[in-house]
Order: C-alpha cells, then structure tokens, then sequence
C-alpha cells in the first residue's frame, strides 16, 4: 500500500502532481483520476492527518468530508492539531479495505484495498470565505453524514461556531493506490495443494439505536440506514 | 478523535507514559491500558504510519500484526518508508469507526470509535534476533490474517525473506481514545423534535470468492469466514 509521487498540477489523470504523489512500488495500482479519490473520499466517515510539531510527528484521526475539489476537517480551536495545521504542511491518508488476498505461496498474499493520499497545507475556512462559508461547510458536513438530517437538529449558534475551526486542503496534489481482484501465484506454485481466493471485507449498517429518552418516530435517513 | 501523552514506562494504565501521550481534548475518552491497546492493534488488518523525510510528512497504510509488546510490520526493502523508518522516530494509528452518534444539536453529534496512537522507533527484526525472528514474525502475520493457513501454504523462501523488512515498534508509548454510548445533549436541547441514538458502523465479512484456477475444497477457515 506504499504511496508516495512527478507533473505539473493540470496533468492528465496518469500522471502523479508531484514527486511526492508518484507511486514507485507496485505502480500498476496507482490512480490519479480525481474520480477516484472523489469516491475514496467520499465513502470516509475519518481520514489520517500526519502533521509535525517539536514534539515529533503525529497521525490524528478525525472525521472528513468533501467539497467540490478540497477535503475539510473541523476542530476545537484549542486543539493542537487546528492550531499546528495552520502552520505547516502536512498529509492526510484515507484506507478502505476491501479483503484478504489468499495466494498458494505466503509472499503472494495480498489485500484488496482503496487509499488516497493528499499532500499540502491546510486553509482556515472563514465565515464568509473561500467560496464556501463556514456554516456551509459545517451543513455540508451534516448532509455527507446523514442526508436530510440538517432540518431537524438545532444548529449551531454563534458561540459554537466561534469555538471551533474549519479547515480545508485542495485535492491538487493526490494520489490513489488500490488493488482488487484475485491473487496473483507465480506459475511455479500453480500446484500447490492451498485453498486460494479473496474473503472479502466491508463496511457494515447495524440497527440504529434510538437514544433512551428518544420518543420521536425514526425519520427515513434512520429506517432506511441498513439498506 | 484527537490523542496526543505524562509518567514513566511502568506507569498505571490510567496514567500517560509520555508528554505526547497525554490526551487533552475529551480526556474521559483517554486509556493507557494495555488491554485496551491490545485490542484495538488486534481488531485491525492495517495501521497508518506518519514519518518525515526531505519531501515531507508522509502518512502511509501498511498491514499490521501484534506479538507481546510490539506492533509488526513488514515491507519490500526497497520501500521509501520502510528505509526512513529505521532512521526516525514516527507515529503509528489505528482506528475503528463503530458508529454515527446523532445528537439533538448539531454541535453535539459525535462518532463512537476506538483508535490507538503509538510512538516510537521501528527496528528491523532479524533473522534470528530480538526475541522473535523474521520467519516467526512472519507466520504470525499468517496466523493473524487466517488462523491455520500456513501449514497449507508454500512458505516463503530465502529469496522473498531476503528482498523483505520487517519492523517492530515497542506499545510502550501510546495512547487510546475511544468513545462508545448514546448522544450527550445539552438540557436544554432534550425539547428538540430531531431523532437522537446512534447509527452503528461495523465490519463485515463477504462471501469468500475461489480463485477461478481453485480446485481445493474450502477449508474451515474459509467456510466459518462470515460466522
């Protein structure tokens, strides 16, 4: 699952942004069709955000979403990594695995998996900048969640607005590493007496749980969650 | 989701064992026990590794597996991050997301989840070195992934054990931030007509998929995959 990247940012969709976003090992599985990070991304509830400060580096997981061409985040303005992302470059990494690789020999085991990787710095989304607002942004949020939700819930006011951060990194310099499909035997051990295939692996609805002093009728978005 | 670490290696498990260890957002959701940490590391196929090289902060996912007191990794030798891991000190997270929390607010919805963040310095296991050999580590990576399979497979030879690394950081350093449960209004939000309770996120096991060159029975691994 090595990413790592080498063109300028319009390049087609083969060709990596950066030398940072080129994908040297197992290259064959790299993309850098926005189509695909979009749907990489937008099949997340969490990305990793890698960011350094004098302490070291960190990888923090928080939860993201999508517009347009950037990926947002969002934040207490207390938080060490709001306040450290202003401050410099950073990485952030989003990995679905899709299943276990059964191969007839071990070092051909593989998973079947779908990351991203985007490099760059992140931007402070103000209350009216940027394109999109902050509140937008936030709305934005709650529709990636649960679509339809927003109408019903209180929404922020302006003390929690004022405490908390939102921030956005630009999809420019990306890329994507994912494989599917069957294992890959050397021929040599084609013979080998071993069950081979994938066991698939995804993402799984359970019942909601209504809050115990819930007494409001399961709208559409909760009844139609397992579908 | 924010984890960052206070106290000395042998330090209670309610206590951090490092400055950078020391949650400070939402630290009710902070763990320092082993256990915890075990069994984040165990439930999951893959980690994130976040470490620094002359590009940059890099963020990259990678199959893990856990023996004792360490967490394993393996890579081509060849690999960019498995070359600057032995150089640096790095961050290493796992995270489960078990489910959406929805809350009468909108500020107040969350995520329950379970994530692990670990310090430290990977070092190369050896052929016959520290406690546990690179062959050992290896089948243990088997045994982790599918239960009984290595006795079926071809094992790896000279060759693909020589082209390999594999690296182990020790759990010394590390914190767990999980949060599990219903949503957490404010008073006076419990009037609010929206649906509150959690929408539970898991993963789930396919139906295992033969290769189509496959002509060994599935073995019970396989046939008790989705139990």
């Amino acid at each position: 699952m090595n990413t790592s990247s080498s063109a300028a940012p319009s390049a087609p969709p083969s060709a990596a942004p950066s030398p940072r976003t080129q994908v040297k090992r197992a290259a064959n599985r790299a993309s850098h069709d926005p189509a695909v990070l979009h749907a990489i991304i937008d099949a997340a509830w969490v990305c990793h955000v890698a960011f350094r400060d004098e302490h070291g580096v960190h990888c923090i997981p928080t939860a993201c979403w999508r517009i347009g061409e950037h990926l947002y985040i969002h934040g207490s303005n207390g938080s060490r990594m709001v306040k450290r992302l202003a401050d410099g470059e950073c990485c952030v990494t989003i990995t679905h695995v899709d299943g276990l690789v059964m191969a007839r020999s071990a070092f051909n085991h593989s998973m079947n998996y779908r990351s991203a990787v985007i490099y760059g710095r992140f931007e402070t989304v103000g209350e009216y900048g940027n394109e999109v607002s902050k509140r937008a942004a936030m709305e934005a949020f709650m529709e990636h969640l649960v679509p339809g939700r927003q109408e019903e819930i209180r929404p922020g006011n302006d003390k929690e607005y004022a405490a908390t951060t939102v921030l956005r990194i630009a999809l420019a310099e990306a890329a994507c590493k994912t494989r599917s499909g069957p294992p890959e035997d050397d021929e040599e051990d084609m013979a080998v007496a071993a069950w081979a295939g994938v066991l698939p692996l995804r993402e799984a609805r359970g019942t909601p749980v209504p809050d115990a002093g819930c007494r409001i009728p399961a709208p559409d978005y909760v009844r139609r969650w397992q579908e």
